[in-house]
């Protein structure tokens, strides 16, 4: 079976004047938040879509799921996420566990507020997860990255052409990740918190796809410029393509 | 004295729809180098502006500068881009010796193709470059990054505390990058590209000053479409300030 979680716990908002979680915000016309579900759910592979969201938001959720179209939608499962990230996944992994009829079964776990993923790094997320347990998606650091010291002065010069940034999707086997989860210490549980990472420190090894420099995470004002740039230029080509 | 420099020197680019270098494609009906040379313009206390241009691209400059209203501006030098970087570099500092008066003279150097780049970083630069000799403008690393293997896995986490994306503005006392550049080995030459490199490699500690998501490079299609969203958002905002 092949599961996709949205990991949408978060309440904060670094875009205080928008007065709602960041993955609500409507971005031309549409909460970031449905934008990442149509994508997702447009990958017919998903047996089900898992959804972490905070207890307070759920109604919230519910009542924008209604709004979009899904409310019968039976691939959609609404978990509560937790404290931290961590607690969300853990709670996604105990829905999952219900369900879930063998350990080579996947996860792909996407953040709430990357709505354009494309559905290539979806499928190459399903597939390499199988074949290898765990990944995710990457990108080619683009910049010059700089080490500095406590001072701010230059002390390092990371590689670039080793160097790459991680994006979501991290996917990974059922099996694999309950197993990590579950071996985790206390003290691992308060310092370690990607699932990347966490999969990493119990020794299994991380595969990375290729990502996308769209796919990015829109948690700032500025991401949120960013990104009504990608969508106008994304509807201009389609309107291009529709029209050629 | 304080000398600006804007490295135009390329002739490809990645948005090969648009026939001419990416400095020359026009952003919302600008082109991009234009907005970046108003932009540094817009600092009174830059004596004078280099330009780094092509050869076979400095007269089409020209007709842009004419067109903007800077044809009688007596700041602005116009030199030979090289074929490398480094190249266009050298033209610049060999352009600045007959013009500085003292090895503290400072110049601060910039991509043609960053046009956000805020009056606070260009202030910032040439105090800290005037205070420290070197410094370039950085942003902390906002995604996770990871060291990959030559097979895809990944091999090590780099600690985002530490890490720096590194910008322009660099900045330099003049004096500084002539003996940086002067006792470069051709080998040097051939392998380090950047000058925060060059300088650090000939032993100059390099301060950073904070830089600005905003402050991207375009050199994408993609780049394109952000650098849009930016303009779009920060005119919408200074209508605003306007009407308020």
């Amino acid at each position: 079976m092949i599961f996709g979680a949205i990991l949408a716990g978060g309440t904060g908002s670094r875009m205080a004047n928008h007065g709602i979680p960041k993955q609500f915000i409507e971005l031309c016309g549409k909460p970031i938040i449905i934008r990442t579900i149509e994508k997702m759910l447009s990958v017919e592979s998903f047996d089900y879509l898992f959804i972490a969201i905070h207890p307070d938001y759920t109604d919230y959720l519910k009542d924008l799921l209604n709004n979009y179209g899904f409310e019968n939608n039976s691939k959609i499962k609404i978990v509560s996420g937790g404290k931290e990230r961590i607690d969300s996944i853990q709670n996604v992994i105990n829905g999952i566990s219900e369900l879930s009829t063998s350990d080579d079964d996947v996860i792909i776990m996407h953040d709430a507020v990357r709505p354009f993923v494309s559905v290539e790094i979806l499928e190459n997320s399903i597939k390499t997860a199988s074949e290898y347990g765990a990944c995710v998606a990457t990108v080619p650091a683009v910049d010059t990255m700089y080490v500095l010291d406590e001072n701010g002065f230059i002390s390092g010069f990371p590689d670039r052409k080793t160097l790459f940034n991680g994006q979501a999707p991290d996917s990974f086997k059922v099996g694999v990740l309950t197993n990590a989860l579950n071996t985790l210490t206390e003290e691992e549980r308060k310092t370690i918190t990607g699932t990347v990472q966490i999969c990493s420190a119990k020794g299994y090894k991380i595969k990375t796809i290729a990502g996308d420099y769209k796919n990015i995470k829109i948690t700032t004002e500025n991401d949120l410029s960013v990104a009504e740039g990608i969508l106008k230029k994304e509807e201009e080509n389609e309107s291009l393509c529709i029209k050629g």
